[in-house]
């Protein structure tokens, strides 16, 4: 099969063997996938991760020791999880301890014609999903976790960093607590897809930060993002960080001991709600689009992906 | 009256006049106070404060508005807040917006003959706890905010990282949760306080981290500390961020999100539970005096104690 393989540098790979699956897993053979930041950060050196990327898609199941998902349309957990460690066992498993995450960590990853999962982690997709949609549960997934760690609700005053990929996942998520989101970005036309869903929306080079925000979630995916959240935040509230950057810089941490800052890490979450939200279109994935192109053309995608202001680039099989 | 003065540099200096006190504060002659390591920061270049240094001390109030308080022995709170704020309203008023912070935000502090507090800033201390006892209330305090903060109980494992003056009470105070609490320092002879009162410690180079503990309290106050931290701890689990460190260095959060980590700064405590738990006898302050020093000695004082290992330095004032 074909494949995007990142191993020190990133190359289309014409001639590799399919995936076999072994026993409780299945062969999904992929129609389309997203490229996301994770990604690209792991071409920059992100997880030391080396193998084929990718770990949003949709797909049809080819092959499965359960016979009910074969021909059944898919989209994937990426956590594949060994069911019997102490965080397994305590209901823990998106981070079971001997865990392997598609296309991110000792697992081949979905910008390929076939990829193997556990057939656990499927979720069979309702025909009120359609492909384009189905690529974006994952992420979609990823910014409905905000709602399950943190408590919020229209008294609260919240700011969403960043009108990236995730960022607009994030704020429609966020919208539907009720609480008045306000999103800061960089990009004009990504602000006025802000107005067009009712989500206030300001540029950053407005910005006078505050300390007045109940709730920040950083999803600037820039290490300068934790830095402005840290001024905005009020003392005693929350920051959210969504956004793994490879590299550190220099961060001075006393404002988090002055203000009493709580901060959340925030990472994969529930694959259910996203397809619900989706089904029930509402949220808008369509406009995240940016362009589609085909796996052979990969590199270019990857490279496309990684240009400030681009949104969401998919990949198709066919 | 004579003071202990951070001016770009630290000196003793005799000839200052008297603090004037204004309605609704006190005038306090102090006995005694102690030396922490925000003190350190600050000649260090912390919160860029210049004044009269120091706010641990217990004293004598000698002239009030509020006649009641003259001649009674006190510890004071060390926020000066407007009661006016959105903070102070909101009942945060250790946040509040307008306030100075003795000895490091725009207020003289206690290592003087005179100190000037607002009346209600003052505690009056029952005859239990003695002065040694009462230079404490402040930091016990400090420590006895986590315990507000986390919810901690026999089932949780708890590792508090350092085992310097702020490390040594926290411990005391977390211990009293029933959590099984560690100590991890650098000192024998501090590890060895904490097997005097049947806390376990271990040498930090013993320490392999495995992300497996519950609650991890960094007192180490140094940049390494959170890094430490954020391999200890498990997913999903909480660092609690009690050191102000003057200086950044380059840090990776990845971790926090990766784990879905929870980071919660804490600062000031409550006075009440600290004042009562000294008197009560339950947290053992006398074993973390190192040494007791005049305050014309100061400028050594602070020398000393900014040395590896050394606990509390008094200064006493008579
Ligand atoms: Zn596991
Ligand atoms: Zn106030």
């Amino acid at each position: 099969m074909r494949a995007l393989v990142f191993d020190s540098r990133l190359s289309f790979q014409p001639r590799q063997s399919e995936p076999l699956h072994s026993l409780g897993d299945s062969l999904i053979r992929v129609r389309q996938a997203g490229i996301c930041s994770t990604d690209l950060e792991i071409t920059r050196g992100y997880m030391g991760y080396k193998g084929i990327l990718g770990h949003e898609f949709v797909g049809d199941v080819v092959d499965s020791a359960d016979r009910q998902l074969i021909g059944k349309r898919v989209v994937g957990e990426i956590n594949v999880v060994c069911g019997r460690c102490d965080l397994c066992l305590s209901g823990l498993s998106t981070h079971c301890r001997n865990r392997s995450v598609l296309g991110i960590l000792n697992h081949d990853g979905a910008f390929a014609d076939y990829v193997r999962l556990p057939s656990a982690n499927l979720h069979v997709l309702p025909d009120t999903v359609d492909d384009d949609q189905a690529v974006f549960v994952e992420p979609l997934a990823a910014a409905y976790q905000v709602v399950k760690q943190i408590k919020l609700d229209s008294n609260k005053w919240v700011t969403v960093l960043g009108d990236g990929r995730l960022g607009l996942l994030v704020a429609q998520a966020l919208r539907e607590t009720g609480a008045p989101v306000r999103v800061i970005g960089k990009h004009p036309d990504k602000l006025a897809l802000c107005e067009k869903w009712s989500i206030r929306s300001r540029p950053l080079a407005d910005i006078v930060p505050r300390h007045d925000q109940d709730v920040v979630v950083d999803c600037t995916g820039s290490a300068g993002g934790f830095e402005l959240a840290m001024q905005m935040v009020r003392p005693r509230g929350t920051i959210v960080l969504k956004s793994t950057v490879a590299q550190g810089k220099p961060l001075n941490l006393a404002p988090l001991v002055i203000d009493e800052v709580n901060v959340v890490g925030s990472r994969c979450g529930p694959f259910r709600e996203a397809i619900r939200a989706l089904g029930e279109k509402r949220i808008d994935v369509a406009s995240l689009i940016h362009r589609r192109m085909k796996l052979d053309q990969g590199v270019a995608a990857m490279e496309l992906a990684g240009r400030p202001g681009v949104l969401k680039v998919l990949l198709s099989m066919d």
